[in-house]
């Protein structure tokens, strides 16, 4: 099942992953998932915001236990992100499958899609759609970086994007949702524990910079006659650092387009793309507030004006606390653990009970291709979904 | 003439021109040359580099004096650089046809191909080429952003990129090159001068920094466990500013490409592209050095590691002293000025005499849609360049 998914997406040189909404690859990760569900007796079905769903039992029966993740990724990520949440969780199926567990609830697995916004830059696009949280019209102006939009990128792959939208119908099918992710940290990485379960998702969000300058020869301008954006951004990059780093935050600028780009020209614009997150709402508005003042202040200096746009930002997302502990009472003492990174699991919080398991990652790399678990540590997990799944769906059995 | 060729390539949003090498908007620029060298009834050559001419008078008879300047721009340039100089030589010998000049020499208009090397990195490649400056294998192996060859961007424009090389018969024809530009700094704009006479160009070179990190989650990584060459790049930005300044030089990054350059992905590679100039070698090799040693100690704090290469590099160029003294003389005690912008002339001084006339910009910017010269300067350069001409290649007149 793995090695069927591994090459699709992946870039020859860098090794790394490039899954995209709507592109090839992405129909190769969206086929090699059907074939997953249709291989095993299960009810595929297409929802209208493009997510996958493989259904045991009446999909229309009501208080389903669904779990799952998504499939596509960053540009040049790593294998495990996403994919080893949906593979683990065919992978539970067939587990509890081979411990003849009777199931009392509906199951399915899922594939939620363009959960990490690598192409049109807002990230969890097929469940934000679905639970009400990204509205038609603004999902409809989405451009990818040729100028492509949504909407016709999803008709090129053979979807209707008029059909896009909520979906509390489908939402309400759903009694519990349990996402299986790689952790993306090391905070299980010293412990004896392969697998843990979440407590919270740090509150985060993604700010534009555009550093106006003027455009200028770089050969002939005078130093004190340049109005130049890149010194700018560079001052900014820099105290963002500073400013999280005082408050116990993050802040990284990992994007940037320059105007015209070209190598002996004083740029006339500089964007700077801001990911910043804290443990709470305060935190990460005081950090992003003083990176946008210490912007406009330099900016100042350099006869540069700076705008800031702020293009996301997800609340904290506090997992449902009951659920969270019944899956921590049936496996026994595992670490819980906060997270900085989005999921479509955090989405679904609003609508849905809804709970994560992490599964070690020994150097904590993510999204990259140096990303790793251990075989040893996915069985666990899968094991560890299996009895999750098992203790919410499933009638007792006599041999436990 | 200027109104037939101001549209061509010039994108309607910035305002600015994209005339890059063996594109459309490049072939429209060299048929519009052609018009006019047919439409005067001069002899049309395009030689084996790409480089266009049109003689008045025999090519082969030998000590011609030449002028003229090139049609391509830098990403969003302006409508002056280059063509100016080629507008205003065909304007120069309008007006000595008008004047009932009698040419004693041949006068050839040029337009050299891939001035600005916008598209492949590598300015001056037409002149270069002809001149023995670059040699064929390196010019055979440059390739722009989206991985086209040089060679194979000439056959996609229908031209043999087998032809190219030095052509020292073609250079050995002329006697005299004379190129007039719109000036890029404001050292004419506080002088009662419309017209200025080029001393030298300084010294200058690209050198590209490669600031190597780890990619990584930038919503789960601690800042203690990352590699960051953001930072990196961001703190050699603001140090080569300072040198440059220190050291009286020049030095700009305007050019960077990030990868993976996602917005929630630290960088595992950040490429940033270093122009710098100074008034002499000695001066220019101590920036660079210092800015390549702040990077280096900045890469160790922060676990980047930096590589510098060095894509190219042009020495001072003295233009031909006699040549210009007797412009000088002949123009009326015009300012003689350096500048730190490479040129078609300086490539060409090497075997040619040569000379360089600015006209007067009032604001100083360049390679931008902003740079400007007013129509009277404009006219008072095609009378300086007509007098120029006069002077070097016709017999004297009864009525001068």
């Amino acid at each position: 099942m793995w090695r069927d998914l591994a090459p699709v997406g992946r870039d020859t040189a860098t090794r790394g992953y490039r899954r995209y909404a709507w592109t090839g690859a992405d129909a190769d990760c969206r086929a090699w998932f059907r074939e997953q569900a249709e291989s095993r007796g299960l009810t595929y079905e297409l929802d209208r915001n493009g997510n996958q769903w493989a259904w045991l039992g009446d999909p229309t029966a009501g208080d389903a236990v669904v779990t799952g993740s998504h499939l596509d990724s960053v540009p040049d990520g790593g294998a495990f992100d996403g994919p080893l949440g949906v593979v683990s969780s065919f992978a539970a199926l067939d587990e509890l499958r081979a411990r003849g567990a009777r199931p009392s609830r509906p199951l399915a697995v899922t594939n939620f899609g363009d959960e990490e916004g690598a192409r049109f830059g807002l990230a969890c696009v097929g469940s934000r759609l679905a639970a009400g949280q990204l509205a038609v019209e603004k999902a409809h102006a989405l451009r990818d970086a040729d100028g492509v939009t949504l909407p016709q990128a999803m008709e090129r792959a053979g979807y209707d994007p008029d059909a896009i939208g909520p979906d509390p119908e489908r939402l309400a099918r759903i009694g519990a949702f349990v996402e299986l992710h790689v952790e993306q940290g090391r905070a299980l990485a010293d412990t004896p524990h392969p697998v843990g379960v979440a407590s919270a998702i740090w509150p985060h969000g993604r700010w534009r910079f555009d550093f106006h300058g003027e455009a200028n020869h770089a050969g002939t301008t005078r130093l004190d006659d340049r109005r130049d954006p890149m010194l700018t951004y560079a001052n900014t990059v820099l105290a963002a650092r500073k400013k999280a780093r005082l408050a116990g935050a993050l802040a990284t600028f990992g994007k940037v387009a320059v105007e015209p780009n070209g190598v002996n020209a004083i740029p006339s614009l500089v964007r700077g793309w801001l990911d910043s997150r804290a443990a709470d709402e305060d935190t990460l508005a005081t950090v992003v507030a003083r990176i946008e003042q210490a912007a406009t202040e330099r900016g100042g200096r350099d006869g540069v004006r700076v705008s800031v746009t702020r293009e996301s930002f997800t609340p904290v997302v506090e997992f449902a606390h009951a659920l969270r502990d019944r899956l921590g009472a049936r496996l026994g003492g595992v670490p819980v653990l906060p997270t900085g990174a989005g999921h479509d699991a955090g989405i679904l919080s609003a609508a849905v009970p809804t709970a994560m398991l992490y599964v070690r990652n020994p150097t904590g790399v993510s999204h990259s291709p140096a990303e790793f678990a251990e075989e040893d540590d996915c069985v666990a997990g899968v094991t560890a979904l299996a009895d999750v799944l098992e203790d919410l769906a499933c009638q007792p059995t006599t041999s436990r």
